[in-house]
């Protein structure tokens, strides 16, 4: 397949890695290759530079927003909370078209110390706001609620068996998203929670998320639904 | 042990039942007792009018907020989010003293319609709001994360292996409702949050959890931190 990841940082760096390992076409987006390309400096939490982990991962490209978006069979969102909106807007509505837009973002807000506030919750989520922002594409939240290493890997804790959350109005894109969740990535247990609104539900579990990892000192943990 | 329970609801008559059960001497906090025992109606979700529950249940006494509270030795807060401060203001800050406070309580809003949202989450949540009213009360917000008849009975799922959530500033007495949940209930699996701004992560886990219930038709369910 032909894959768009939208941002630059560890968790578009962790799924590009990941995809291009299965032979997939990546390329990572970003607002100004070049920009990207000179930065001497990594940006925390990544450990290098972008440029040093392109010469350690040779096989995905990197190009604007729009040229990431426009060949690609589907669109993964793994910029910042704040940054997805501009994001999208740079990638543009006709290069997105109805494309599945699988949307791993957080309304994270840093600026105020820590831990981050969410920018937005309670009567509206992110996910919310991008879809409405773009009617025509088809969003699929999914892969917000664990750490990057986990995404792409979940045998890596409890031999994968724990639990996944996605929501989004398309039906068919979500069963999509599932089988490709399994295929690219080994996802076993993945609850549907319905419509995009329940992207709040998803998007409102970071601070509960956040706070666990602090308590077991590690993010490499992730619930399972018993029943 | 001599515990009070304010609320006269669904989660307030399954924790004293369980408890007066086990031997404890078990009194409910109500604003008004002659009131709460002339309601004829049921209050959804409870399916019998209090009356009725306490000729089931005579074993459990009813009386004001401040009598329930003044003789007993521990306190949980199993009122509507939006009833908690007048319940505990009822009270009293001299009847609550330096006791410990289980609770159970989240702040939901259901005058706009499902699903109900948060009267206060992201920079502050109701366990901060109480604990700043009531500063010599020793809070620890649990339960709240759990259908009612899951938080006296976890066994009843996955043989009782899943997570509860705790949080709280005075460490002792996050220690003693840790060995009193084991106690009461057979709880295992306690992971402490931290002080009381751990609650913003509780409460704001709602809306996933409700989302969670609609996609499995049963609240009979919880989470497992799998690491």
């Amino acid at each position: 397949m032909n894959i768009a990841i939208l941002g630059t940082g560890v968790v578009g760096q962790t799924l590009a890695a990941a995809l291009a390992e299965k032979g997939h076409t990546v390329t990572i987006g970003t607002r100004d290759p070049a920009e990207t390309m000179a930065r001497a400096a990594a940006k925390p939490p990544a450990k290098v530079s972008f440029r040093e982990w392109q010469q350690a991962n040779p096989g995905v490209k990197l190009a604007t927003f729009a040229d990431a978006v426009r060949s690609a069979n589907v669109v993964i969102n793994a910029t910042s909370g704040v940054g997805a909106m501009s994001a999208l807007e740079d990638a543009g509505a006709d290069a997105l078209g109805e494309k599945i837009l699988i949307d791993a973002s957080n309304p994270l807000d840093f600026s105020k110390g820590m831990p981050p506030t969410l920018t937005v919750c309670n009567t509206d989520s992110l996910g919310e706001q991008l879809q409405r922002a773009f009617p025509r594409v088809r969003f699929v939240k999914a892969l917000n609620t664990i750490t990057a290493a986990l995404m792409v890997n979940p045998a890596a804790v409890n031999g994968g068996d724990h639990t996944l959350f996605i929501c989004g109005n398309d039906a068919d894109a979500k069963a999509t998203v599932k089988r490709w969740l399994g295929e690219w990535f080994g996802w076993q247990d993945i609850v549907d929670l319905g419509d995009i609104t329940a992207a709040r539900g998803t998007e409102m579990y970071l601070p509960i998320w956040l706070r666990t990892w602090s308590a077991l000192g590690s993010p490499m943990f992730n619930v399972k639904i018993v029943r």
